[in-house]
């Protein structure tokens, strides 16, 4: 249990107009801050008024990299109140980053203790319009000014927040995603199944080249043969190929998604059949060959789900569903956001209030 | 050619020790930095006093690692004067790393001058004692604060420098290392060629299981089969067996070392067989048994050369040369740190004047 300190800013902000939120771009009056230090453990809970932080430019975060973060979001239900989707699955994930990273971690009920009290402090910035949400960024960052390679003795742990609308300018319209058969994501071995930043600044490359070719995201293969689908640029991907629901294995290359797990959850509580098997990217484009790919979705928590309206590998071309949204996709979709947003019943016992 | 601006620090900070320095641990009393702005390119170039960085928390490289950094030394000379090594080496290989990371690159130009201007304003930083110098840390950090995964809009190009001493505490003593054969920092397609954060980040771990099991750095081997040797921690690793010398080839997944390039050089230079053919680590434990595997040392900026006397792979453990310093090592040793000091002529063209 966290004893929080707050010192509450005089100044608050003007709210963005929420019909035009886009993703990560106005931040809410208030972040939360935790100090570690070798020895001492965490101490300092804070939430403060959202201000820069001084790092000292020797500090290990910005030259090695020793850092890591967390996504979620704070959804507005009809009746007002506000909740929170698998809160503890984040703080699970990030724990396992940082153990990956050599960063320290807060327990699961601190990490869900500092998140509600920031999300309440902010409640007013939690925005009302359909499809928009809080995101939420939970990170950890290295603070300690060192030159030489090895873990820090001094960490912060740090929330901000973000009102949102949808991830994707063009709505929930199906995206076009390109192949990558040159570049790797992730390694046996690796960090693939963590959110630290190194995965994130390694993978630009790819998507500046998919933009160039006038794709969206970029679809990873396996590191070792550049031949099994993996995931996209921030979300998990799916396959319906003849009836069954394939999704790349989470074995250390995959980011174990949130949003995947519920997606996997669902789909099995449907009786669709899910394979979570390697899948070669040839099969995906063969069984498009033979109309079997009948749909393919991305998920992510920024997007929730997104349909895949064409896929790009090494000059051949998949169409899928006609450019429409698939059945599985938009039941899905329908689902997920339903229970999120408070429209449908949660009888996954998925949904955390925050009061 | 930068157009600095100068503002001088009110209040020099004392100098420590020169004899118990260590790495990384003092800064000087200056910094450069110069902006980016997208579109408008490099701008605002300043040395000013060392001091914390003022950074949004939502600033791009505290998320996604988007940082890349070189380092290099400024060396005295016993004249009194100060030399750099081949620092277009390191502009060169930070415009490789930058643009692997989509980070905005200095002219080689720009770099060399930006480096040289503040050593010259901080020349009295730069140690006279035995094995001492100025380690310099040229680094680029994203700094817009945006949440969406694309590059970013701003960044810094900053540069601190630290006297430092010799980087391993016992000298240059052999140091004993451990093949990791679990973990993996770098495989074809990623970023082991550049000086990435991420890469740092990712191999802390390793280097925490080394030093557990009683060694002090951590032998990668290759991503995808984990069978053939590509670097140690922060060195190039180098391998004489049967009289020729091996090192792993530069071909994406291994840093392209100055110190390990101006080894290959002097090498070839005296005649002495150079293979950068892939070396199986297996070939060097077969060579340990049979007598063969005469010198191994580490090459880098900080270390310079490192002589190893012991390597553990899975079990089985090779000591080299009796724990003593082999002849090829001490010959590059000397040669080196000799150029780099100014104590022998420098006829390779290697050592640049900062006046
Ligand atoms: C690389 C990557 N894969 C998958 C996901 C989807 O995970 P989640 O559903 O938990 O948001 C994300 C984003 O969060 C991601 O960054
Ligand atoms: C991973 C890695 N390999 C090798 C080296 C050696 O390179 P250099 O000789 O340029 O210092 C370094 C350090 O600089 C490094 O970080």
């Amino acid at each position: 249990m966290l004893d929080i300190r707050y010192e509450l800013t005089q100044n608050k902000k003007e709210k963005p107009d929420e019909s035009a939120l886009g993703f990560g771009k106005y931040y809410t009056d208030h972040m939360f801050i935790v100090d570690h230090t070798e020895g001492q453990g965490w101490h300092d809970a804070r939430i403060v008024p959202y201000q820069p932080l001084a790092l000292d430019p020797a500090a290990m975060v910005l030259h090695y990299a020793m850092e890591s973060f967390e996504g979620m979001k704070a959804y507005r239900l009809p009746d007002g109140s506000v909740q929170l989707f698998r809160p503890d699955r984040n703080a699970e994930r990030m724990q396992n980053t940082n153990h990956r990273m050599c960063l320290p971690s807060l327990s699961t009920e601190d990490f869900i203790q500092a998140v509600k009290a920031l999300v309440k402090t902010d409640e007013d910035w939690v925005p009302h319009q359909e499809g928009t949400s809080l995101y939420i960024r939970p990170f950890v960052i290295a603070t300690e000014p060192h030159l030489g390679v090895r873990p820090s003795a001094t960490h912060q742990f740090i929330i901000i927040c973000s009102p949102v609308g949808a991830y994707y300018s063009t709505g929930i319209n199906p995206v076009k995603i390109f192949v990558e058969d040159e570049y790797t994501r992730a390694c046996p071995g690796g960090t693939g199944f963590t959110k630290c930043g190194g995965n994130y600044a390694a993978s630009l490359i790819s998507q500046v080249k998919a933009h160039d070719l006038g794709y969206e995201q970029t679809l990873w293969l396996d590191g070792v043969e550049h031949k099994y689908v993996e995931e996209v640029g921030s979300m998990n991907c799916f396959f319906k190929i003849d009836g069954t629901v394939y999704t790349a294995p989470c074995v250390g290359t995959v980011l174990p998604g949130v949003t995947r797990m519920s997606c996997i959850e669902l789909l099995k509580k449907w009786g669709i059949p899910v394979s979570e098997e390697r899948l070669p990217v040839a099969d995906v484009m063969k069984a498009s060959k033979e109309g079997k790919l009948e749909e393919v979705f991305g998920t992510g928590t920024a997007a929730v789900i997104s349909p895949v309206g064409e896929l790009r590998y090494e000059g051949d071309v998949a169409y899928i569903n006609d450019g429409k949204i698939g059945e599985i996709t938009h039941k899905l979709y329908d689902t997920l956001t339903g229970i999120q947003w408070g429209k449908i019943p949660d009888d996954m016992g998925w949904t955390v209030k925050v009061d």
